[in-house]
């Protein structure tokens, strides 16, 4: 029985949100070099100032600025010569008045200095004498002690993706280990009396398993790991069985119906057949992707998606990438591109339509074509770049209207 | 002795993309679910067509369309019901003349029909009739063998980027183990005696190594592995035994140097030192970025790049990730987002300026805020979003106007 009514995009997504406390992925360590892609389970703060000391930009000398004003080619300011900070070595006795220190890039400037002079505006006259042929401003060519990061800034938040850049800088500051969440555990299952596996031979009827291999790729680009994926015939004990190892190993189930009328009716009365088991959503108005069910079994969200590639793709990126980014505390959200449209798109209004979209660029503007194709072709995801959403209110989009496409893949130029 | 003259940045660039032959990344094979963001080594192509046979696009009957025309709610067609075609099942014997057979979505079309019924405009009079209330043109909801993918059809081609959604066409059509390239195997020296690793505690004067993770994390980023990361003295016996081996273990070696006037030369030296070492670069009208070196050692190639967190991170990826692209026979290029610029932008002409900019949205519009911060600030780095290039033909860019910033991170919305 079917007590549902089929909820918008936007009811279906609350739904689905407001269960953040179903799982609590636990934080693992890493190290620095395995950490690119993983997402942050702490905020982390830097423990010390960076840089820790007044630091030189700059090859050149150390001065008193005021002792140097006015300097220039015709009339020089003269100062003594005291000897070198070395750099990675303590810097050398505090900078005297009339004196000048030399100073390489990076290197610590002496207490009492206040200025670095390029060493291309100073002439050694001999050992002990430096000519200075230009002033320098206070504190020019100085990065002071904090200026880049403070002690307790923070570096890194909670549900951030370790980028190259964040590894850096977590190693400049001493920070060798992070903790990142654990990667979501996914089962993927594909229901269907006629979805065999890629390495079986399709008799008359029957078709590979696309969704299973679409979904696993799906879930591993979110940072998850796929331990339990499988083949399901459209049968209740066999489904119903699937659904038991499947909460039982992982942390979020996904299941993608066949094309079968069956089908859809059997995953419904499976989840509810647990004791734990709960129907959370049954139908939404999207196009495609209509006949999507989404319920709880021991408190593991159990997504089933519809058996065509791209609606299941499509339900993917709009409900469940959500769920797994709330999950590990990751501010939701895709890359988009901004492009003309190049031709009329027609919509039903009541409902959200996603249309898989290519990408081209002339003359500095991004132009973005819809896919026209029957609904079921695969290749119709290899083909786009994205995807365009018209909202239930909009009836349609028109010719050159500007558009955002959510990207599906890597587009670069 | 310094023969070479800087060059400019496409210069420098034709030098490194002419080394195509230095390396060949060797083929690896993979697993399907092993091969999310793993680089195709092969172009593949389809051996079957996809769909496999002609195929339903609804729940419904299949007819002769011409013996359904101009059927309606008062004047409908009558057919004789056959029996059912189930999925995965072989088709039921061909249609007959005035016949109709049930084919449920994605089952497979009897020979002789030309056209789906949806059930909801049909009507069951008894065992043995069914009415037909709405006429369907010809070919009107049915996919037909080949419709997706034909036979020989390029699925992925050498180069790319494999995405969940090829994951799942290559499971369609029977593909289950892939060729891609092997990682390549990158060699991560720092240099300069003031650098030590993240877990040293500095004394004064001493800095941490930055850019060994942030150059291991971005080599990471485009697909290679760091097999030898180490901390250089600038001491020329210790580069070059580094550099040995390095050259040894891997497969491209990025230096980085420390701020420190001497690495240069030593890196220079360090090169030309081996039988086989040669000076490709020495200079680049790029900045920041200008001291870099790039050789050649054994055939690998060797980049040495500045010091300054920001400035080697430029250069990695303006030069030495359109390398590692080639490698592995990539298309070169990087997401870029279209923006307005905040600020005004001014450049010495005459040579290619980078500047590292924030990105944020207003009303459906993008804008990029360059980041102004002493030379070496490493936090500018995890404060971008990504960088805008000044050409050396130009002065600077201006207020408002449309630039192009380069991701260096994924920037979602």
């Amino acid at each position: 029985m079917n007590i549902f009514s089929v909820k918008s995009l936007h009811d279906a997504k609350s739904i689905i949100l407001s269960e953040h406390n179903t799982i609590a992925l636990q934080p693992e360590s890493v190290h620095l070099l395995e950490s690119h892609g993983r997402i942050a389970a702490e905020t982390l703060y830097s423990p010390v100032d960076i840089p820790a000391f007044n630091r030189s930009t700059v090859d050149g000398y150390a001065v008193k600025s005021r002792e140097v004003m006015g300097a220039s080619e015709s009339v020089p300011s003269i100062l003594t010569l005291n000897k070198e900070v070395m750099m990675g070595e303590n810097a050398a006795s505090p900078l005297k008045s009339g004196e000048a220190i030399y100073v390489p890039t990076g290197g610590m400037l002496p207490e009492g200095a206040d200025g670095m002079v390029m060493i291309e505006h100073t002439e050694i006259l001999d050992e002990q004498t430096l000519l200075i042929k230009k002033p320098v401003a206070y504190g020019e060519n100085i990065t002071y002690r904090g200026d880049d990061l403070k002690e307790n800034d923070a570096i890194l938040k909670t549900g951030e993706k370790i980028s190259a850049y964040d590894m850096g800088v977590l190693a400049g500051v001493g920070i060798g280990w992070i903790k990142v969440f654990e990667k979501i555990k996914v089962a993927v299952l594909s229901t269907g009396d006629e979805i065999i596996d890629y390495d079986q031979e399709p008799k008359t009827g029957q078709i590979r398993d696309i969704n299973g291999y679409t979904l696993s790729g799906a879930s591993i680009a979110c940072g998850g790991q796929v331990v339990y994926k499988a083949l399901i015939k459209d049968d209740f004990e066999a489904l119903r069985g699937a659904l038991d190892h499947a909460v039982h190993t992982a942390d979020i189930v996904i299941l993608s119906g066949g094309s079968s009328v069956g089908t859809r009716d059997f995953t419904y009365a499976a989840i509810e057949s647990f004791e734990s088991g709960e129907i959370l959503l049954h139908g939404i108005s999207v196009k495609p992707g209509k006949p999507t069910i989404v319920g709880k079994i021991d408190g593991k969200m159990v997504f089933g998606l519809p058996g065509h590639p791209a609606a299941s793709a499509i339900i993917f990126e709009i409900l469940v990438k959500p769920y797994i980014e709330m999950c590990q505390m990751k501010a939701p959200g895709a890359i988009k591109i901004d492009a003309k449209l190049t031709t009329n798109l027609h919509a039903a209004p009541g409902k959200d339509t996603f249309v898989m979209a290519t990408l081209h660029r002339e003359n500095g503007i991004n132009y973005a074509t819809p896919i026209h194709g029957k609904s079921g072709l695969m290749t119709v995801l290899t083909k786009a770049a994205g995807y365009i959403q018209i909202t239930s209110e909009q009836e349609g989009l028109y010719k050159d209207q500007d558009v955002e496409v959510t990207l599906l893949r890597e587009v670069t130029r």
